[in-house]
């Protein structure tokens, strides 16, 4: 194929990497990753990569952020000195990102900070996923790909054949990007709302539009502490719904949000491989964003568009 | 009071400057702006600047946003080059924070450009009144200080004892503001929201909470074109609301938004004076920000925190 | 011709991009630039640009200087957030070039901040008509190629086969500038200067050099009120001069200028196509630039010198 | 004392902060300091520090570097955008200092990559503890105090009035570092130098300088795995040694680095408190860098000269 | 007086900071500058400037340039790392300040490039002296205060008490400045200009202006070789005048400059100090810059303004 | 060969770009260097650049460092400004490299302040030969091939077939750029050291390391005064040993260091030519560098590993 470009990936997803070298047809480039017992990474490139757009495969996984951005930060740093063409990071998720303003007096806005520390590293370009504010793209002056994951779950529920599907968003904030999954789907749109029936009573989660007779799929971005989706669940249910999916794009899954997901019995749960998960270790289906991310990389090859992949 | 700073109004809203310089009980900086004839702005400052503190004041007034923000940029560089000490900009309404994202391929986020060109232009500190984002205060690497017209507004509210108030925000995208105005105010939220009632029917209007008994006030950062809270008004006035305010921060009142909201009869229409208006132009309550405004200079001067104000 | 190049246009001098369009042999550019009502600008791409050179053609005209900088800024902004390989403004009128120094106390000195600006909004190369001074193009960190309209401007009056031709230069401040035209043209030089034939006395317009007998082509970079070629108009022709030409590379003409120059009877006013006027609606030759842009976009193309234009 | 300060603690080192504001007289400043379940790090500061010289503690710990780097970027950042005057960072011991320059083709430099890091998350000056190079100050634009432990050892030696004490460098690139400290204790120096006797055997551990009859304190920079000075614990037992010290600043003390001092029996074993260990966890004497830090405090605060107590 | 500041000397010119070190009634800094034999520059401040304003005397020296401004850089880094709160360069010299444009095809713009340098070893503001051309001041970023000395000169001759004086501008270039030295003085002004009476002829140095029974001064910023005011003394010595004074700021005098200014026998030849020159080694006048100097620093340190010493 | 590349000489080190062109089959590249008799330098290109990998290849001459770093700025300032693709620096010897670090208070670092001016000048990547220190590398952003001279000078030693060879290191510092040379060539290492046999006497140079029946090589990275060598020539002859080779890639030879070692009498001086001398001025052996840099060059263009040529 194209023999300017060579593919790295480093120690946080290297399923992924592997996979995109696989459907691109292309070796994955030969890298040495160590931890000193001190907890320094030590990484070097061990082919040459002069004159070559350097591809740089990871992502942020929970309990091991810190960790996985300083090794990005050591890789661009080696590659740019190592006198690479380019250097491109994917990233599909990328941690920090829903520090992304201040909500309370002198707080970082972490978000931001993130961004311009990648750029200090070296880092050209980035390509990720569903970031969690559309603005965080704008925190970076590098160009930024922010794919979506939209059409790939559409896919995988358009075979299912589920009839008369409603796209369920656990709260307002994310309204927008149920939406758009559901216009995709063909489906209707149902939005989650905390409010108080009256004023000095306890909030109540309501169910905005129209859930009867339909079957429900909890859409979010990302799916952290699990808080949220397990209270739609339970209100759902006790709606009537009887089968009840959750899809969303980025498992987190941390503190017990295993045990909590499970304890609702969800019809079927769908992550993105955003975040490596040991698949048997818990019972999602996890659809391969591989295919994406290798058509992205081959269009940048080819000088070709990659916007009518981010809507 | 403090003799290290000084303040100068350019000519987009000289009025909001003279008032603060009223409050803080100092005079206005003397300043030249000339327009040549071929477009070209002069600008020079009439006294000495070196080692002092310079507050700009202006603002982005809808028809004339390029050339208030180059009269800006021009002021700035001329205090830079005049040795200010530093150089804080007082500019309530910032044009273009609504292009704070991609929404479709190949846009500028010109919002982000626009903290850029601030920053290029020798700008230290920008004081600003409720951006479109929160997270638009983290496209600027310079410090920001966004101030928020709520307590102000609530103020007035109050004194007019108005029983049963629900603070109505006009689509989903403002639900978070309007709660934060309600919870200010003790009052009930209602949101607007548009949806289908079936797929490929068109979309409607929906009120999500209860406004029956209620007076409404409906309640956003901007008026543009009027058109959504002129929806809005109707939809609640079809419900049985009788008395229904209109409560914005900018009033930006572009194309025949004048004669549309007119054409509503609003109970009252408050506004900030973010932008100016002529007020015998058009009947609405224009309450002033310059206390607030005089307070953040202050406390800047004095050291003490000006985060209270914000939220 | 190069696939790697595109050609795109800015709403500021729309026929100068057709032009240089028709020379190449390349279609322009697909591009949406929208106002809206509150007078922000919108643009997008309508085609990709990634890897490509892109091409942005505009100029700033009087009357509209801020909003064409804002356009260009938003164009770049878009352009290089799209990975275009590389971004050229062809702008062959820079306002603001005479800001170029401080006159006078606490000033800015604004066609240093107009390049910071330019360059801020990731603009790579610059490629301009006759800058206002020399030393203009080192106030960008970029590469500028500043042409010169001389030669165009000499095979004009050399195809008119007038005898005895002199150049006149305005005021000493162009001098150099008209010095060089005349030598290209082979004709002879003379200056206009303000002098005191004695102390207390009023300034007058001497004419330094010989115009007896010979055919004066007042020559200048921009005419903007027109105010120094009238004057310099009035006293060749009581000096004797019959027929008087006017020759400037930028035609300002703001204020009267129009009114004035037509009063002055020039046997004809050759102005360059820099800024985009309404031809029937003044009575001037405009000699078209577009060949000059184009052959400096092809010589960029193929890596050839285009320094050759410079001078 | 000076009200134009605040110290503040991250959670790498509290004690050392604790420490400092004892001897200085001063309140710690009031922060909080969060770990969502995810690993993100939540910070913000809980009073003003608007207009003030801030001061932050930290250390990087062995196994937490990452998060301790963090926290640091988190913090500069929040102090920064919350208008603190200046941005000073405590850090004894800034991990990746080794990592200074290429010993391999396509490594990164990876202590460069954290000076760059550190002064983008907003640091304006840092204060450390010897430095693994020299050069590795230079590796900062902002400016660096780096300080000396030795007068400090130098001081805890002297009052047990041991005769004869020889300054041990357990390498040659730690011979300078050792030579200044036997210089500052008037004591002898020797050298360990690892070499061959001849060509093709294997390399020994050789004395270089005279330690009989005398009281080794072997001395060292760091101590990390700890093999090279249980190397040289052991070749100077062979020799004749009875009692032998080990004396160095930071106790990184990973992998099993703690059991390999222990079964050397040290007649002690010296470190500073530039990295926070439990006390009863390890039989050393650990000796409080507060003083040395808290004078650094002083003197920049009464602007009085630092550089005394670098050497 | 200012307890905040310090004044330091280079090599370049010693005697004029002593003598601003006298007129303002304080020491001179101790610093020590070596060279080694290898050519190197070694250069450290003894005494400690933290928190000060450390303002650095300087000057470029004909044959010495590129020493004197690497004398600087290493002043200006030394100072920064040593926690300077700020470095004011004081250099009324400033070579290569001629290569302001481009004037042939792929020259550098040397002018900007030593503007770029000075700013990156860490120079915050400059004070200089009449630069070759007012745009050079624009090259900077940082502020610059750009003194005139011509106030200077004009006393010099207004207490010679000599009846009509002319001013002469030894170029069409010059005269802008030799105006501004007319009106100053209350004198005439005339210009001298190359030109060809006929075309094909060689060029003639005319006298622009009257100069008959009056006494001139030529006037210059600067005398490189000399070549131009010489030219300019012998046709005004032709055209009747018998006493021709010359006057310049910076003498630079490289080749056999002084042999061919003492052939022509001037009336008097007066220099600023900008540039030390043995003074019994050439008959001029060289007045002091040190109390204009002197007056910047003070004006500077007390807050007020500076700027009417421009002009 | 490439056509996308073209090769120009400062005039430091014409014969070795000659050289270079030869060896690559290539024309040097048209340049105009001349100088002003003030002292300032001119530089132009004579032939375009545009879109072309300039190499430039020039050092810095003891006695001319400040004039020879000038030289370089100012090519890579027009290199960058005539539009070439990027700018290579050939500079084998980079001056001030040994002022790496902080010895004294309130010292510049200039090998970090040097750093900064070539990348400022527009330098996009440096090629040198031997830095004094590893760490030197990282001053630089810019990517760094700091080529090693070993191979160059084994392969040289190789051919003379001398049994027993022993490297020798004049200092501590340099033991291990020397361990590695000895390996390079299978010889023994044997290092100098400075010691006090006893507290209170004066230093003597010890010998570390067998001599005995072997042939020295003093081996150093550069030859400045040439104290340190002369010194240990003196001891090993002391010592019995007969025939004593030198062997240093810089000779710098500065003050009176040509005598002194011409009085030592070495059986063979060896240096590279990393800085011109006139051969029949000195007896020594210049091995030339211009393979080396060729093949740099050679793979540059081919994109091939270049690190190979480092270790």
């Amino acid at each position: 194929m194209h023999p300017g470009f060579k593919i790295f990936a480093g120690s946080s997803h290297p399923n992924l990497a592997k996979e995109i070298c696989n459907i691109l047809g292309v070796q994955l480039g030969k890298i040495s990753i160590k931890k000193f017992s001190c907890g320094e990474i030590y990484i070097n490139f061990d082919e040459t990569i002069r004159g070559k757009k350097v591809f740089l495969i990871g992502t942020t996984r929970p309990g091991k952020i810190h960790h996985d951005f300083f090794e990005i930060f050591l890789l661009a740093d080696a590659a740019r000195r190592s006198f690479a063409k380019s250097v491109h990071l994917i990233l599909p998720h990328l941690s920090y990102s829903r520090q992304d303003k201040i909500h309370a007096a002198r707080e970082p806005i972490s978000a931001k900070l993130i961004a311009k520390l990648i750029e200090t590293s070296g880092i050209d370009h980035l390509i990720t996923l569903q970031l969690h504010s559309d603005q965080n793209q704008a925190f970076f002056d590098i160009p930024v790909d922010n794919l979506s994951p939209r059409k790939i779950f559409a896919d995988y529920f358009r075979q299912k054949k589920i009839k008369d599907l409603v796209v369920i968003s656990p709260d307002v904030g994310g309204a927008k990007n149920a939406k758009k999954f559901a216009d995709e789907l063909g489906a209707d749109l149902a939005i989650l709302h905390k409010s108080r029936p009256e004023h000095n009573k306890a909030e109540i989660l309501e169910i905005i539009g129209n859930t009867k007779g339909k079957t429900p799929i909890i859409f979010d971005d990302m799916i952290d502490t699990g808080g949220s989706v397990c209270a739609a669940k339970k209100i759902l249910t006790k709606n009537g719904s009887k089968e009840v999916f959750l899809c969303a794009t980025h498992p987190i899954l941390s503190g017990n949000a295993k045990e909590k997901l499970l304890a609702e019995n969800f019809s079927e749960i769908i992550f993105s491989s955003s975040i490596p998960l040991e698949k048997n270790n818990f019972p999602a289906k996890f659809i391969s964003i591989a295919p994406l991310f290798s058509r992205v990389i081959e269009n940048i090859l080819e000088k070709k568009s990659v916007s009518e992949l981010y809507f």
